[in-house]
């Protein structure tokens, strides 16, 4: 049989909510975004086509903007087809833009880096709103601890203290890479950390949250850092830091 | 029977997240914020106390900072109360704080004015994190002509045409109010509404709200607002904005 030859290559991008999803990528007797998108795709196009994400998020894991593509044999009408993907999609899903693009573009293969946003509240009580958003630190927290450890992580380095074997064959082989931002933004008792890189190993921003907050919190300094890096071993970092907080924010092409 | 004397008053901030509620006041059938906070605080204090909030919420409506007190006969360790009733509540509703107030205190005949908050998305597509918190108006929406019609709605006025019609007999008798704020604060296609006045009529926020949207979408214009005041007649106004905009965010006394 003759492989098929595609002629068009359409973007998403793609807001959810995880709170209610086993994750993004298609699982066993779970219910995943990435399997819930490509069903309603493949009725809107009516092509068996396959949906590729710019990466797997966790169960719990929110997207403001998540990148995925798809091939079609024949054009579509990215405006009415992102209408239809919407009425057919729960509301914790949506896609915020449907567009063609170059054939050949991937929403993987394709990305030049990742930004990812940690909510954190520090109040003494988490608002209700919060509760599926934000992780909640009502302990003393020394802020400025956290500022002296951000340094150490920025730059090139093997992140293999703060990457979780992945449970699929699919984990990358070089634990190296470039966390070229990592800003911390506070504003009346809520907390931000923004990172940005060229690619993040499995867990590696809830690992490097969670070590951050353990030196919040005075479990560990920021000058044990550089040590955590140099051990490359996942047991000496923090542990990670609970789903909801985490935000995939923008994927960079 | 000898009438209890009570000797201590306290006074609660209380944030809920409507969406599962039947509303703030104790209804048959339904799970009110109202009941299920006090049958925490009858738990908690060991007395059959009454907890009277400044008013009700509707259903779906939220609270960043609702106010209640109750009365005790004896004195209570504030800030074990207040721990212990958040171990008891649903996550959904928080104490922010609980204080011994004056005698007399009463969360609704003492309030000298409050503030609610109405959130809109303008945006084409309503973020999934919103859709609980946040109207949705994804038509061409004329900001400036919303911003017209605010200042016919401030100052003191009979605002029959923005009242329903209570479900109990408690509705109050007179309809003037003195609306002191009403401010339109917008942000890269988010919309907030603030309100402040002596006391709201019953729906009187959403219907001010809802009406201020038509005149957004163009069904009504600024210039209709001041004989829909005059006409006193509730048909005249628009539709009441939806539930889950709508945010309580203070109560002065």
């Amino acid at each position: 049989m003759k492989k098929k030859e595609f002629h068009y290559t359409y973007k998403m991008k793609i807001a959810y909510d995880g709170t209610p999803f086993s994750g993004w990528q298609v699982q066993k007797n779970a219910r995943s975004i990435q399997e819930l998108i490509e069903k309603a795709v493949r009725i809107a196009v009516k092509e068996e086509v396959s949906v590729i994400g710019s990466g797997r998020t966790d169960a719990g894991v929110h997207a403001m903007a998540q990148v995925a593509h798809f091939n079609t044999l024949n054009p579509i009408k990215s405006e009415n087809v992102c209408f239809s993907l919407n009425g057919m999609l729960p509301k914790e899903i949506r896609i915020l833009s449907l567009e063609e693009t170059y054939l050949g573009f991937h929403a993987q293969l394709s990305a030049k880096s990742k930004t990812y946003h940690y909510h954190v509240s520090l109040k003494k009580t988490l608002l209700p709103f919060k509760r599926f958003y934000s992780h909640h630190i009502p302990q003393t927290f020394d802020l400025n601890a956290v500022r002296q450890a951000i340094p150490f992580f920025l730059g090139t380095h093997d992140y293999t203290s703060f990457a979780n074997e992945a449970h699929s064959g699919s984990a990358a082989k070089d634990p190296v890479r470039t966390l070229s931002r990592l800003d911390l933004i506070e504003n009346d008792g809520e907390l931000r950390l923004e990172f940005e890189a060229d690619g993040f190993l499995y867990k590696m921003v809830r690992n490097i949250a969670g070590t951050l907050f353990e030196i919040g919190v005075g479990k560990k300094t920021a000058q044990q850092v550089p040590e955590i890096l140099a051990a490359k071993d996942r047991r000496k970092a923090g542990q990670a830091a609970p789903a909801q907080g985490l935000f995939l924010v923008d994927v960079h092409y």
